[in-house]
């Protein structure tokens, strides 16, 4: 099994597909979501792993429309704490440390710590695993990176403080994808689709009807208007349940009646957001 | 007047800011969001412009916490179309730039230009506008940046090409936040409100009910689980009309019976999402 992912090794989407997948599934590093889509789409990998939402910063929108634009279908989730480490080569001191590398975002979710400690300077770099390889290859004394523990193993950093980040609660959400459809493994399952209905009064709460008449609990909702189309929008929405199942293939069926475009993305093992 | 925004000047919220309020509107750049808060909190500023969705992004939802934190009230509403310009020192050209420093979501929005133009470098830098202004005052050869045309004229920087990004649809969505709330000019309207449910099968359809049966008109639904108390969904929600008015009212006094919390953010114009 090979699961094609954005980044440089070590990247939390890696982390993310090993969370998935097992730490023995290969992986394929890609520079894009585009090419996340594209491997998977050309057979290059068995499997994608792409982050659909975070619990601070929200939905990817782009991943969404990838997902539109390519028809690969939806076979896991998972959800990853982000926790980022203090990362530097071995032999370096806490005190030595005057420069810290990281993605901005990750600059931006640690600083509190860069508040405390005003000596260290953030300095900003493409992604944290990527500055923790690069950090690790030139051995510079005193500069440091925020990423994952994980990615301080594979580049032989060490951690000199762990959960830098201010908030604990942050979890980001990663879908798995598949190019064929993958008959979920027995137990609780969550459907993901996508669908846009005219801008009517009260299309919403009837495109909801479909699933409270029939005891379906939804998981996510988002609207998304078209920006091509002012008078559509675009919902994507997550159930309880499989799509093969009588009440949920009726609801949907319903559905596709009620609603401008219907897109069935997937059914799949539905996953809890891990608790510490 | 003086407007609060996140960023240094020539930031796309600083030209956020003059879409809504006009160019004689002062403005204070702040370090983070929360410093937008702190300084219209505190009475420094008198509004605050805060970016809460993005068409590729998605929500900001660090945003709404803070939305929620602090008691203040939206007031307004833009639309900004994200077009980043290559800009360079006066006789720069085109062929010698071999190194262009933006924000990273900047440089990957311009992904298309890069592949075009392997020779040019993307680097990584804190912000589009610290980008320019920090061009601007080293005067480097053979160095550009990505970022508003705005941002070029305040530093003086030439637009060597203009429109860079991939998607020519790329929109971000501004509020403008008041300690107190600010009776809204005649015009269509628009409520934010952000409310929970308990984890009940029909909750949400329950909820919306209250608008359908009125015949409000929603704008956008985004639903959020609560990570410290599983059981629970937070949704944001925005609709057509003053709370003030008496459907509108009526509607979100039921909805407060219905809703484990309730927060009215502010009933303001609302904007449209510019045609070019």
């Amino acid at each position: 099994m090979r699961i094609a992912f954005q980044g440089v090794p070590g990247a939390y989407s890696e982390l993310a597909s090993r969370g998935l997948f097992g730490p023995a599934a290969k992986t394929l590093a890609c520079e894009t979501f585009e090419a996340v889509f594209e491997a998977v789409d050309g057979g290059h990998a068995d499997r994608g792993i792409l982050p659909i939402e975070n619990s601070l910063a929200g939905s990817i929108h782009l991943n969404y429309d990838l997902l539109s634009q390519h028809r690969l279908h939806i076979v896991g989730e998972t959800y990853l704490r982000v926790k980022h480490a203090l990362l530097a080569p071995p032999g370096t001191a806490f005190k030595d440390i005057r420069e810290v590398r990281s993605h901005p975002q990750a600059l931006a979710q640690c600083s509190r710590f860069f508040a405390k400690n005003r000596k260290i300077k953030p300095v900003v770099w493409f992604d944290t695993a990527g500055a923790a390889r690069d950090v690790a290859s030139e051995a510079l004394a005193g500069v440091a990176v925020l990423a994952s523990e994980y990615a301080g193993k594979l580049y032989g950093l060490r951690a000199l403080r762990k959960g830098v980040q201010n908030e604990k609660n942050n979890f980001t959400r990663f879908l798995a994808v598949s190019r064929k459809a993958v008959r979920p493994k027995p137990g609780p399952l969550k459907t993901s689709i996508a669908f846009s209905t005219r801008n009517e009064t009260g299309a919403l709460y009837r495109a909801l009807g479909v699933f409270a008449s029939r005891k379906i609990d939804l998981h996510k909702i988002e609207s998304r208007p078209n920006p091509a189309s002012p008078f559509e929008y675009w919902f994507y929405l997550d159930l309880a349940g499989n799509a093969a199942q009588a009440n949920v293939r009726l609801a949907l069926r319903e559905l596709r009646v009620l609603a401008l475009n219907f897109r069935l993305l997937g059914s799949y093992p539905a996953a809890r957001i891990p608790k510490n």
